[in-house]
């Protein structure tokens, strides 16, 4: 019985993803385009100098508010003495490096996944090269965004080098975050009246 | 002698950020440009399916490597049932809103400070979306990153409106995570040979 159980399992989950409930996810969204539109939300509290906070729990998906997570999750903001704080957190530049390194890594895993491949090991190491001339206002033709970031990825998998490239190379174009950091992102700020 | 120790804070912190050294900061990058090339890092693990781990600690900035943090930084992403997870941690899109909230925050106390102006409070509220169509490959027209990005705030500070709402604009274009949003950033993924 325990046998039976483990191969059913090995049958639908590869990578730690239902592959199964992968593709009914793919065939409904197929179905009604109007599932796929989700809409991700963040809380943030500025507390003092570089510090502030967020908190993260509800948004829409696949046609109705997700009701899924019973706590927020809080993440806090800091700067390092060099940038006049005192490592209240890590600074907003370094989780967008967080969230980079994340997006990609799943995708990876859900396209293997969907491939049919095993991902035995995957591990990430970001550089974000930034110049603050950008952030500080000192030199208006600086940009005060990251001028590059590299990610060098160690991962092993169960196909051949060509497979393992072409697989990468799709989720540099597919992942969310990877493609809001590459192309241009319309950011609107408004002001509400208090 | 309290008293004077008070006023002298007054004089010399304003929105919780040391002005002076926030000047003497500017002025020694204004001397030496080289002091404003920094390279922030992260190191990401794969754990299982949508769930991944960060560490975060140190950096290059100011022309040294950067030895003010004791511990590292951790963060889990993860993602909610409806996208094959366990709710783990916030998903990385949601870690993107994050930065941006943080950034976009610390931008506008930081130049506030800079221009004598007192914040008294600043919150925000974000909305990104996205269709997941990008993500899966359904629809190549589609793209995998945010559609745009909406930033509510709420902001009392010491000045009129119209300084408000240049200052607004300012950190619009200065804030690193907003900038590299915005903006098109290479992003380089690099497979070492196992």
């Amino acid at each position: 019985m325990k046998t039976e159980m483990m191969a059913e399992e090995t049958m639908t989950s590869l990578n730690g993803l239902d592959v199964q409930a992968a593709t009914d996810t793919i065939d409904a969204l197929t179905k009604d385009k109007s599932l796929a539109k989700f809409q991700f939300r963040a809380k943030n509290s500025w507390i003092n100098g570089g510090e502030n906070q967020s908190t993260i729990r509800d948004f829409y998906g696949a046609g109705q508010e997700d009701m899924s997570r019973t706590s927020d999750f809080v993440f806090a903001n800091g700067e390092p003495p060099v940038l006049l704080g005192n490592n209240e957190g890590a600074n907003p530049v370094e989780f967008l490096l967080h969230a980079l390194a994340g997006c990609v890594t799943t995708t990876i895993v859900l396209h293997a996944a969907v491939r049919g491949i095993t991902i035995r090991e995957l591990s990430t190491e970001l550089e974000g090269n930034i110049d603050l001339q950008g952030l500080l206002g000192l030199d208006e033709s600086v940009s005060a965004g990251y001028e590059s970031i590299k990610i060098r990825m160690h991962i092993k998998a169960d196909c051949s080098d060509e497979e393992l490239d072409d697989l990468l190379s799709y989720a540099h174009g597919h992942s969310p975050v990877c493609t809001t950091v590459c192309r241009p992102i319309p950011v609107q700020i408004e002001r509400v009246a208090a």
